[in-house]
């Protein structure tokens, strides 16, 4: 047994990154099963291919910005941070451009395949249900793997090369991996602040003129923005999510080893720190035979194939877990902590899906409320996003209380071990989250272009109930990816505290709630995701204006739109909406990464503690209540499109329209991103830390 | 000098008794002033008295449902609490009794005097814009005065009497405060919250059927909840919010006075107690002064005469600040950390000011984006909102630094009495911020007689010019209650914490961010002001839903409503709206009662530290962004009222009054009512404090 673990141990770095290699080879083939598929007519390629053309050319002007401030991060790194014993400066560096790298490279294979199967998804509608879904959920499932995998490969590659060929200790290669969270941090978050404006400007400017001005429907042809629309699509559900959940998973990983390096004693503290990479590669494996589950039975409900599939990638991870745990710990709490993990990302599922779907009350109350007209569907919209964080908070808590008592109560007794721990297995399933997201926006353009191609009604039905399933698994996933990013934050937070620590050992850092230091920090740290989030929904409102403008005046200009004999200019729109993205990403962006760096600064580490922790908790809140809120107004308004109170075209539904427009940028541009605004935030701290430790103490 | 010294100190007590005595007796002279006024037409009259008999009727009950919980709190608190040197736990429920009292008499007598008050301005409207406003903001004087004057005396007179017939030392005498100060959060939490929930739901409720339904304007006779509607304005924004600066003020005070207790040296121990006293006593003679400077200069401004009254009072204070200074510390330093809470009041009104005036760029910009439709409007307000905490929030932060650098930097070392002075300052000109403020809901009521009454245009052209000025005020003092909530309560804390210390010496109460325990708090604390707001907004919801079918049912069974033949049933209305909101109060007031104690006894007094920091972070934040953000959707809609924008009846004025019922339960009653909650949670903590000090440690 010993010989095993001592074994095990000394190639698990090589197991990891022999798991993501196989993930993503497993994704080379999904993609080549997908291509080998028909797709459609002339027309209809001919529509895919407006979309896959936007999409790319917003992807490569998005990259090249994001890729100015990398360039400037990446030099200022490498020279103004410590080198300390190994290089750490230049090493932080580098890791930070190969996160930056990798992240980019999920979200464009994720982006690029999902243009392709969005047309496929089409052809294969006219089939069956199944069909349809099965060909969404494999180009899913490539974002998933390819996400996962290169995550794995750079956090578990990294630590192999910093131990094994460049000879740093165990203990301190994890905190080198920092600069490749931090480098995935921030593509994450201009990728979720500029693909989330992207995406919901164009849908809320396409809308704002076709279905209210115009009355013609979601997706037609002739509206001038509708492109742009499900352009968005793909660089905001698809290649924002990615590289959000790209993000989470690498930093929830990194956090964990730099905790277990910082904390446990000399003879676990390998084992520790490896634990995290096995769980991940017992889980990519787990994820890959999960989703040959995911069929739809005779019920009929996606939902339920969905769950079949999660619950089985769930119940294999866990029985590695248990395995891993025995040959790495040796001590069953730990394992208890992992499952703690795993159990809340399964309560958070079933939380998310109460108050999204269209079945349980919550979604039903709006909808009733929105017989009273548009105020009251807002009023009530509103109230169910905030109670909506009620749940998923008290799991948290009960999640951290559980996790660290069973850390604490181990043999490492260590509870923020067990909150790493928690985190990790929590995370390590996000393969297969992905997957069953964004199928979701693979859906929502199949439709569009069967709507644009003027396909029978079968297929936009089949296209149609898979999407609607894509509003709740979207939430789902935002749930997720949030209620896991208040854990990892939590563990960065005390990763600093122990950073700081190590660079001033005479110090005592206590974050007492005591010090006005802290409180201020605190205050600070909280206001931020408020003014974050206002910066993003006011871009969305500039950007759809300008949409709106650009649409009526082409309307206007071009009478033959409306009758359908003369062509709109689709690419002016994808221009405008690209145009002003990108430029109205840079504020929050900023932002983010000025906001700890000055107050690192000007107030010290001890406010910049404050802030790490008021950022987690005011941002978990927002985050929860936009995310959930949005996802309960859209499904609100589907629930009355299903002959509610009305149904389409009614008072309540024009009602709910209005919710829904609001509901948009709740969720798909400002809520997600405070994500990525927390993790960039106790990244940057993380790196900062030994430059700011002996300040104003 | 020194013998001046020692010789105020001793009669310190009775100087604050006396001038709140002073107060009370210019508020019996200003009533009777009031009173003499015509009173106008039978009509009018009669009008006044269902307003009066509807508030009265509310009020009464509310009182009685309030002091059905008051008696149980009263018989637990005096049983279970301990009765340590001096029956502590006795005196502590007799100090709550009479803060119950005391606090239910304030929102007494201001509901009564505005509701007499009304309709004398409208009579007085008559005349000229002039003497409108003297009668109006005499009315509001009325309240502001009662209620300093009442929450004074009775701070002053329970310090007097524990340390004169009790012969309490000076340094215990503070603590057994606490009940005072509990009694009235208790009645500001159920004010606020029954009668925000009447106000709003009265409000939304009247106007869905009237407005846009029927097509009738505002106060239209006809309507069936217009008295219901007027009968809001008086026991929300006028008793309700009474209510809670009565508390905010009492608790300031007492909050301020422990903290000197337990941590200020020997000798400077009991001016430093009774310095708070002395600066409230200077600040309502200050007071009454300043309010005769409020007259209508040329420039006819209203916002200017209100400017010029307050910034008299603070001057003045600031003089009597100055040599109250010198007598009781005897260095400038405090003298500085007073005027920093007098800056921080300024200021709040200048930014709240901005983002609420119809002059600025904030509210415009949502007028402009209704353009485009509800869907816009709402967005963008929600964006005005989130940042509209961004300069409050920095001017706090600025606030807490440069108080705390005054306290530490000063003979007495301590930088926590710095930020109690500045909350105490801040608070102590809470009596001309009332009488700006509830002479807004009077002249609203006055409009509104106007309305019913058929008076000619003039009239109401000159109640609605005060009213419009009357939502900044609105705003303005809800940004005030809540800003020096946030230092009060920080104040709070700290003697939270030295409570326990007290209570189990051999203990360390460090409340470091590090432990776990503190984070569970923090959440659960964030967690609390977006449960409740929820709770408050879904109650409007529900109430106003009930009474837009009574409206609907009235109109359709008595046909003769609409010609004028026949006259509505207003108590029906009123009664309907009353029997809601006192059920509607119950859950959240019983969330705020119960979270702190079930925290408390189940995870300890370090997790209820950090809930207690937790309520005060979010709650400041969700409150600022609520009630700023509502009052901006009420202006932007009135804005467009003066004609811009395509002015009313226009679609864009339609988007605009939907943004302004959403914003209604935000401003008037979920977020101001966030005051109390942050208020309620960190007194009953600290009363709690001995009983749960050595559990879970």
């Amino acid at each position: 047994m010993e010989a095993l673990t001592s074994f095990i141990s000394q190639i698990t770095p090589q197991i990891a990154i022999g798991a993501s290699v196989i993930a993503l080879v497993y994704a080379v083939i999904l993609i080549i099963i997908i291509l080998k598929r028909k797709d459609g007519s002339a027309e209809m390629r001919e529509i895919a291919k407006a979309i896959q053309e936007g999409a790319t050319a917003y992807l490569n002007r998005q990259t090249m910005t994001i890729a100015l401030f990398t360039i400037v991060l990446f030099i200022v790194m490498a020279f103004v941070l410590p080198q300390g014993k190994h290089n750490d400066g230049v090493l932080t560096a580098i890791g930070f451009l190969v996160g930056a790298i990798f992240s980019t490279l999920a979200g464009y294979i994720g982006m690029s395949v999902s243009v392709r199967a969005n047309v496929r998804t089409t052809e294969a509608a006219k089939n069956t249900l199944q069909d349809a879904l099965s060909v969404a959920f494999k180009g899913g499932s490539v974002t998933g793997l390819s996400v996962v995998g290169l995550s794995l490969l750079g956090v578990g590659g990294f630590y192999f090369i910093f131990t094994r060929y460049l000879g740093i200790p165990v203990t301190d290669a994890p905190k080198l991996l920092i600069g490749f969270g931090f480098g995935a941090s921030l593509v994450s978050l201009f990728a979720r602040v500029g693909g989330g404006i992207f995406t919901k400007a164009a849908d809320v400017g396409a809308d704002l003129v076709g279905k209210i001005e115009k009355n013609i429907p979601e997706d037609d042809p002739r509206n001038p923005a509708v492109i742009a629309d499900n352009v968005g699509d793909n660089v905001g559900d698809c290649a924002g999510m990615g590289a959000d959940l790209f993000e989470t998973y690498a930093v929830t990983l990194i956090a964990a080893m730099i905790l277990a390096a910082s904390t446990l004693s000399a003879e676990k503290v390998q084992n520790g720190i490896q634990y995290p990479l096995m769980l991940g590669a017992i889980a990519v494996i787990a994820t890959i035979i999960g989703t040959f589950f995911i069929k739809i039975g005779r019920s009929k409900k996606i939902m339920k194939a969905l769950y079949k599939g999660m619950l089985i990638t769930g119940l294999l991870s866990a029985i590695g877990f248990y395995f891993a745990n025995q040959l790495f710990i040796g001590d069953i709490n730990i394992f208890y902590a992992a499952l703690v993990g795993l159990g809340i990302t399964l309560f958070i599922n079933i939380i998310t899906e109460y108050y999204t779907s269209t079945e349980y009350e919550p979604v039903k109350k709006i909808a009733k409320s929105s017989q009273t007209g548009a105020g009251t569907n807002i009023i009530t919209g509103l109230a169910v996003g905030l109670e909506s964080t009620f749940l998923p908070v008290i799991l948290i808590v009960v999640g951290i209380l559980l996790a660290y008592f069973f850390g604490e109560r181990s043999i490492l007794g260590n509870g923020i071990y067990g909150i790493a721990i928690a985190a990790v297995a929590m995370l390590s399933t996000t393969g297969m989250v992905i997957a069953t997201d964004s199928y979701g926006p693979i859906t929502d353009n199949a439709g569009g272009i069967a709507e644009m191609a003027n396909l029978p009604e079968k297929v936009r039905k089949n296209t149609d109930t898979l999407d609607a399933v894509g509003n709740t698994t979207k939430a789902v996933t935002k749930g997720y990816a949030i209620g896991s990013a208040a854990l990892a934050a939590l563990v960065l937070f005390q990763a600093y505290s122990e950073e700081l620590h190590i660079s001033a050992p005479n110090q005592q850092f206590t974050f007492s709630l005591i010090d006005h230091r802290v409180l201020i920090g605190l205050f600070l740290g909280g206001l931020l995701p408020f003014l974050f989030s206002s910066s993003c929904m006011q871009s969305v409102g500039k950007t759809a204006f300008k949409v709106v403008e650009e649409v009526r005046y082409q309307f206007s200009s071009r009478k033959g739109i409306m009758t359908g004999k003369q062509k709109p200019d689709y690419k002016r729109c994808v221009d405008i909406v690209t145009k002003s993205a990108l430029r109205e990403m840079v504020f929050p962006g900023l932002l983010a990464v000025l906001a700890p760096i000055l107050v690192g600064f000007l107030l010290g580490p001890i406010s910049l503690g404050g802030m790490l922790v008021g950022v987690i908790v005011t941002g978990l809140l927002l985050a929860l209540q936009m995310c959930t809120g949005g996802g309960a107004w859209d499904n609100a308004k589907k629930y009355i499109e299903e002959g509610h109170f009305g149904g389409k075209g009614s008072d309540t539904h024009k009602a709910a329209v209005v919710g829904d427009t609001v509901g948009d940028p709740f969720k798909d541009t400002a809520g997600p991103a405070i994500n990525s605004l927390i993790k960039v935030i106790n990244t940057i701290a993380l790196i900062i830390a030994p430059l700011i430790a002996t300040l104003f103490i």
